[in-house]
């Protein structure tokens, strides 16, 4: 029976664990973080997963998985550690060295490393380079190292970690047949062998891209905001082009690691990065956009209404139908919102506990049918499946600013909602009430009449 | 039986005059150009499109279709002119300015007048106000206007002016209903109704979105120049993830109405679009960028066999399998190579005639297989079907530049051309030439053994 030590037991480790052992491998998993080696233990939770702890008991009480912090002999060590991105300057190793400073203390001939963990082009080279200086082994010949980068959403990890195909980069040839034989215990999509460089040069332009794409639809909000246009709806037309699909704007970018990879890539390709650079400055600022777009709003209302005025911000997780807020950039609007202290300030998201949002700040947090009706101003940040439900009705004479699409469905969709639009100057006020009846025309005679 | 006036008869407006025309529609096709015309009326080719000829001829000589340079009365006005972008400063309206003022001595009551040309945000109102202004008449009550932005490529666009979606954009409600009504003659795709300024900038960002990812492309192709990679190879396997679709890096953009309707917005829109600029300098940079390279490879050759280099370009058209020079990339790179006197310089383009090249210059066209047999430096710029059949032996001890994918196969189409690869740094030969022949694997039992 082959030996896997998987290290680093979060969102990617900890899975792939449980995947490993259930396709027979003996398994050891470890983390620096005793408190999580124990919670993991006792079945309790430690990433935000669905099935994961299901999963988990179907494992945890076998012979062969064990969790530990402490580092053991195995045939494959499966680096799944986090790289985030240091002070916004540089790529931060230190957990990427730790670990390889610790298999060098119980690597054997034949073993087998993986790098999992997302990082800087010639990274895997350079853990090579540590584990051969500290053991006095030679890579590729005494031991075999690959990178193989994690490229799971979370949420369907355990399927995806299944069937989503996977780049495999090799610091020689022999290394990559190596580590392909570990993923062909579990993955039932294509593993595709090439070398480490261009493993992870692929991976992080997979996520750069993503920043690319997110910074062109938000440039779009910006445009369509000057015209006093819907920035959905205008996507959404372009997107009815068979080879164009453009992003729709949110308040930023709704995965932290793209941000991170982005700035690998800035990091190491000053020149050749000129394109992402823009795209990280837009998707950088664009909070702080919105922020002053609403607070201009505020301005406005209070001009005509002059009092008071009452703010709701809905949603402030990370992303849509999530409960996360680390590194939200709707709730980086809505801090800054709460420190106003000419308005009183709401917020409401179903996925976020009063604690999460409480501990920091003392704006209330309210139900959404509450919320609603006493707020002047409604602010949409984040696209909650549940907001999508409520009924328009209660929206009846606010301001609604809509950063999410919460108001805009798209046409084949359902068409009683189109009355909702983006917040448009007055000059264009006549195209939003009036073209707001004109529905998609399908040529069929049925519809002619229609017209 | 109504009768609609198409103005322009380019690559959009002759092909929407002919289908009309067979959907029952009595039609005008009229352009300035009056050897365009002659040429029509005697089905001699005006535009470089599959059928062209054969469809003219099924609607020439009948009674319900002629062409000319003089305006008619009619019910609908198409207006398909270009819409060039002029001295890479201003849109250059004059042809749109040109029409509105001949339409406005036919125009009478009840009239719809079409933009189809791509035009700034705001265009078809000003459009529009040209026509009161002209006319005394009043848009909206007299005579209706609208945009309906074409959306096809050249080489199949009688199958897409059919089956595509349309977006439709009045300045008011009646005209957009008006509008669909000409297109429900020979639309059989969905017909959106919007407002006139979305249409204008759904249509602008279509093609600017093709803009920001040429730009990403080209910059991957920088940054694994840099680290001796194949950006063929990571951006094949980066799109290997589901939600990931990275263009091939080319030669720059292969459409020329795409820097043309970047230059639209970013003039209206300068803070806006701080991306498409960045975008924008990237692509025009491009050409230099490859002429750049070339040199300082045929600087290296120069340095080892201490002789002077022969070197051939394949292709110099705009796209792959098209006969067109116009504005193309390829063609400006091999430009700059014909004029470096330190070098025998050749260029085979099956598409392309010796007239259209050399009345330029004098570097010599040859055949495909002599030119191969002749050069020491093969520099790939266009990937014309033709190219991809050649026998790989051919390019032995050849250096080979490629910068259109030309030498990239897909993984599961090909495995026998995997060997040529972007000429990587010598560095990164081990990998060029061991990890060619891994393939990729398959996790089914079969091909476990390949590994």
């Amino acid at each position: 029976m082959k030996k896997v030590c998987v290290i680093g037991l979060g969102y990617v480790g900890l899975p792939t664990a449980i995947l490993a052992a259930q396709a027979g491998l003996s398994v050891v998993g470890v983390d620096s973080n005793k408190d999580r080696v124990d919670k993991i233990k006792q079945c309790l939770p430690v990433i935000e997963e669905p099935e994961i702890l299901e999963k988990l008991h179907t494992v945890i009480d076998t012979p062969h998985f064990k969790v530990t912090t402490d580092y053991e002999a195995a045939d494959y060590f499966v680096v799944a550690v986090p790289t985030p991105f240091k002070d916004n300057k540089r790529a931060d190793l230190s957990y990427i060295s730790s670990a390889a400073m610790s298999i060098a203390h119980v690597i054997q001939k034949g073993n087998t490393v993986i790098l999992e963990s997302t990082v800087p082009v010639g990274a895997t080279r350079s853990f090579a380079f540590v584990l051969e200086h500290e053991t006095g082994l030679k890579s590729g010949k005494d031991f075999y190292v690959a990178h193989c980068p994690e490229r799971v959403l979370p949420g369907n990890i355990f399927h995806e970690l299944k069937v989503n195909d996977r780049i495999i980069g090799g610091i020689d040839p022999i290394s990559v047949q190596k580590a392909a034989e570990f993923y062909k215990y579990f993955v039932s999509g294509d593993l595709y062998l090439t070398d480490a460089s261009t493993a992870e040069m692929a991976k992080l332009i997979e996520n750069s891209y993503s920043d690319v794409k997110s910074a062109f639809a938000h440039q779009v909000a910006e445009m369509a905001k000057k015209e006093g246009l819907n920035p959905y709806e205008v996507i959404e037309l372009a997107n009815k082009h068979p080879h164009v699909s453009i992003l729709n704007p949110t308040c930023g970018v709704d995965d932290v690691s793209v941000a991170a990879d982005s700035n690998f890539l800035i990091t190491s390709f000053k020149e050749e990065t000129t394109l992402l650079q823009a795209a990280r400055n837009i998707n950088n600022a664009r909070p702080q956009y919105i922020f002053s777009e609403v607070k201009a709003e505020i301005e406005a209302w209070k001009k005509v209404h002059n009092k008071k005025c009452k703010v709701i911000a809905l949603g402030i997780s990370y992303k849509p139908d999530v409960n996360d807020i680390n590194e939200s950039p709707a709730q980086y609007i809505a801090l800054e919102l709460s420190k106003e202290t000419e308005i009183d300030f709401l917020v409401c998201d179903p996925h976020i506990t009063s604690e999460q949002w409480n501990h920091q700040l003392k704006s209330k947090m309210v139900l959404l049918k509450e919320g609603i009706e006493t707020a002047d101003i409604i602010v949409c940040l984040v696209a909650h499946s549940q907001f999508k439900l409520i009924d328009k009705k209660y929206f009846a004479k606010k301001r609604v600013l809509d950063y999410c699409g919460l108001f805009h469905s798209n046409r084949k969709e359902s068409r009683e909602q189109e009355q909702f639009f983006w917040p448009a100057s007055e000059s264009n006020d006549f195209y939003r009430s009036s073209m707001s009846n004109m529905m998609r025309a399908d040529i069929g005679t049925s519809t002619k009449e229609q017209l």
